[in-house]
């Protein structure tokens, strides 16, 4: 049974109280439970955490590399734009790992149109707010697939 | 019944025959079936188009105004990083917009790192190959959804 | 009898649907009335043609070289901003020629504020929407009569 | 009867005399009765006044705001390019401010490519000399009577 | 009563033993008891915190949207000119904040003369040294009680 | 008795009148008026001037090196941004000088993100309207005292 | 017999009208008679076509994949600069490729120094007139015979 | 006895797991071996920590102040790029600080290529894989006789 | 019998006081009577104005043109680095125009290391305090026997 | 009888054992003999010279403005990128002169894409290896055919 | 019996009078000896050699292709910012390369912060003066053991 | 006796036949005569050297050190925009020196308006030909006799 491991970076805790016009008025709890729905649908089973701290998350990312995690999905909040700390944390993963993002960042401040993560993730998808997630979660399984066949 | 639009730019054409490495072997042909595949799935048709012209490309979505289009989906391939004019044709379009892009265009050249489509779009879904097509076209009609809600 | 070319580049032709914040509710149609009634007021005449693809919009300014046109009104639309092709070709043009912009393109996005074909026209008219039209008109022609003098 | 402000920056009062190539052989008398001429004939008046000095041109534009001015031209000269003092005067306005050029500026040195007062214009009208002038007239009355309309 | 919450970013902790010539040699705690004293002189309380850490710098200020804060100080230190993360949280707050810094960065490295949170802050006091924290004070009740109003 | 010199640049004569979402609805009367209660409250005695013209407000600097101004409180206006003047006549001052903006200028237009003027001055006070005077006002007065001590 | 494809873009059809003083007088006719003449006299054929229209030549390369071009010479004219389509295509082709410009393009405007096309071709010959299409059939017939070897 | 203290920034606790091209497949707990043999035998003693987070590494920085650390040797990983804080940090150490890094970050992406903290450092030994630690060691030592000396 | 006008810009009158150890401790009265000594000694006359205000210096610059000036010496001050419209004027001049800076201004801060003026004057004289004034003058006179030889 | 030129700058010295994937295996006797015999078949004759040191090749350029030289070849390696010096020289000469690169330098490091040279050569064949050579004999003479013509 | 090759670029003759606050008062034949000794005492042998002229400093590193040398140390002074040719020249060589600074480059001046042949060489020592070399002769033996185990 | 040492770098030994209209008809021995001449009439003596090579260059003013030389004028030529060895070397300087040039670079190419000597220079002289040397000689003598002072 694959392991999906769901991951926020900061300020992603106060989702629904932030900005409803960039990020819609669902919160972290709706986002995770609408991922692990599809996640269990698909068969899988979908692990979720929430960090503010850059540190924290990247050890829970080396954590992933010998804790049976199948895939990652990353929605690293303001960390996408300067943490070179967390790209090199997925990098050193060997399963697959999806961008996700609720907003079209690429219509926003320029600041956050360059994503220091992108690189070494397999993709991304970006700016379907909750309805983003499921779709993260069938990429992930369909990369995972293919990785393990 | 919710049509939705598939567009393709210059040289994807070509798809299988170019750089496997970064854009698989399947062909133009398979992306199309497995799109359409996904939108009859849901209750949907899907019409699929490639362009090798900007002109035409632009004609193409000026018609889709008033065609019943209910979404579109595009991967404009290399005019992705320079048509102004394409950027202008989706900007008029009322229904939703998904960019798509076979291979992850973060981890190539810097000319392919910019989109100057991505602000006009409502989302984009990159780097998961042939993958990231039903995703799309399940972004699309989840937007669509939303749209005539 | 003086022969006024009034030639527009792709999107134009959804005039009067194109945000009309930036646009105004005229269509293509109306703004080429406006025109050749000012140069037919003043004793030309006013031939007008819109495409959506750069390669025409070429091959038309090279036609214009040899028909008898005595001046040129361009609205490049967004080629304006990247099209080197269509400034070579203006460039081939010994009439005058007058550049001509709906919007105040200097209080739009960063590229809207660069015109590749600014520098080979005579000059311009930028913000006044329809308006600009027949004053563009009466441009060419002052140009026209000191270009034969 | 609509009173119209024609505005000049340093170094016009030196026209006729600075660079004919450039800027031809008219005075700014010549430019002040062509300019009058045509609002007269549209049954409007014209003052014009040049000014050296950035802070006396901010002054006049001060003035402009109460002392029944229905549209202001300006020719800012030098100052186009760095006064931002002179573009918040301009932007203080509720009349119609149309922008003058008598040189094509996007065909010369690069430091005369950007106006800094652009985005708070109307419009612009650049490159046709001595003959811009009663365009810009007339453009500034289309403007003030849709602004009053 | 007001409570007001007085915020440091990393290295702050060292204050009176960091390069005197641009910090000064008061301590931490002195610029807490003179920032409080002015609190408390206008019938407001204020609490103080310092942080290494950005996340959990980022976790009290989610906090004080629910704890009765009803002004933000901060100086953020080294993270005012990189943490995005920072700059998210603090948009989140509906209460004012007032950035405030001891030495004129302005006047120091050009990389300090950036701030990213700057932009989300009400606005900033910079330079005064100690006596820069009792101003902060009071525009930051002078802001609640407009805010309260 | 100290004195303080409050200077204002282009533009904040018509204070009340300019982009009240900016700028409040304060004239400069009433800015003045606020700063001296201040200073008197204090025991100082406040001199205002504006100035349209650079030029002007250059020598009313030179003027304070010899007048008995004990501190200068400064918002330059446009001039900030690139009066190369103004910062060596400020620099040429030994008493304080106190930088102030009434708008956040960090969260408006980039040209406006940096002071030409910033390095020379001792520190600023920016974003709380006609709330900031006094502020620097008392800035002021600390740093002079701090200076003749 | 190998087979050569000539391939001109944008305004190269105006050829011998266009600025002599960079181009020469000679016609497009002219230069695809000297080439073809090299070829023949090496025992290879040459096949010339000229587009105006970006798309008309990727599909014009497509083609060459597969109906037995040997190599393939190419003045992509302006769209040099900016078609990231155009080499795309290019990249597309196994068959050496050379790239021909008439002028010195080094010693013209800055925005004609950079090709997009130039890293997915094999070598480029520039700023020899007419006289270096010859040279162009003998690089692509020695890459050709290297090719093939 | 001189007391060295070697730290490691995020991701080096992966060491040896991480793209052995680059950073060889030592482990941290050899690289410490190494470095602490180094010490010993100089009759220096060493001690080593390593820190996913940047708060936790600053504060470490700063107990070194009081703790009889002797000399810092500092491999900061991706915190080299862009941690501020981390520098401010440093630049509170009276002891020598000696940077290390493992691969040549000269010859990696451009974003590895900039470190801002090498401007408070002392030196740096880049390159030589573990061999640059025992150098990096030697080199504290150096120092550290001249700061005592 | 040749006369030479010497202008300087704003805070110059302030010579003696400003900075020393960039400017020296000479006034701007023993500057002028330097190069006056130097311009009688060669049978000239020269006349000296300065000017805070750049309109009046552009209007003396303009005055200049018919008052019999036959050479120019300018230290524009701050202006040299943003005074467009003073280029403009000095770019009308028939006569020699020779730029003196007091100080290396290569030397200094950045934004003092352009020059706006220096490429419509003939030549500069940079770095020599007071000293560099006589020279001024003689490269003046020599240019101005060559201009009417 | 036409004396050609053939000048190398420096490592090209070492032509064979370097990077053979970018230069191939080649000497420099041999690509001197492959140009020799092409200028020999043509009734030329050929003379090389190789150097490390700019100054040198400097110094040999200003010899063949009088010895005879009738046109210039040069492959001036790394020097081609920063040596605005040999750019001087070889603007020095009358006669033709022909850039030639082994390799495709457009498709290798950012900085090896711009020739500093390139602007006061007549043309240049870049890419062809060795091929290139005879190639470049061939265009020399054509334009010194022309220039003695 | 490994034998090291020890390169000093431009200037470094003069060592010792050079601005002791940056590089010491040890002269270059200390230096020397120094690194003299640590090789000797590891039981190998240390030839110096320094040079004013590139040309000259790029010979001796083709020579040290074929004379036996083992590794090279190279502190190239001026030309590590500039010097294209002595990358090239060393990117010849086979053997271990190690850089050495004296002073900490990375807090000076913006234009000595960059290497351009840092990226060629195997690492890179910098900053603690004389004590620099001899670890250099250190990582150059370590790497010569590597490279030739 | 006073000794000035005139240094000429790479191309200036072309003087008169190098572009007439930049550079003027003397030759390099009429600008020595002309200065030699100015240096003897004021009681010193001048010698000069030129030089193509930047190490030739360089060490010369080694040689400067200690040779008696009171006063360095120097006219790098193109190594004044490139040659960080030659600016280490003048640095090394402790006599006054003065940077000379024929044109005025100012209003040439971009790349010829930075100098990355004029730093370590005392002042220069630029723009007046053959005519500024005379006024060099008597700058470096006036700082000669204020350094001896």
């Amino acid at each position: 049974m694959t392991s999906i491991l769901l991951l926020h970076g900061p300020n992603l805790s106060q989702l629904g109280a932030r900005d409803p016009a960039q990020y819609g008025t669902d919160t972290l709890e709706d986002v995770v439970a609408v991922s692990r729905a599809e996640a269990e649908a698909a068969g899988a089973r979908l692990e979720a955490e929430q960090f503010e701290a850059e540190g924290a998350l990247v050890s829970r990312v080396h954590a992933a590399r010998t804790d049976g995690t199948g895939a990652v999905l990353i929605n690293a909040g303001a960390l996408t734009h300067y943490s070179i700390a967390l790209r090199d944390a997925l990098d050193l993963l060997e399963v697959p790992v999806v961008e996700v993002h609720l907003s079209n960042v690429h219509a926003r401040e320029p600041f956050r149109q360059h994503s220091v993560i992108a690189a070494v993730c397999d993709g991304s998808i970006v700016g379907f707010g909750t309805a983003g997630y499921p779709l993260a979660v069938r990429a992930a399984l369909a990369l995972h697939d293919r990785h393990v066949a």
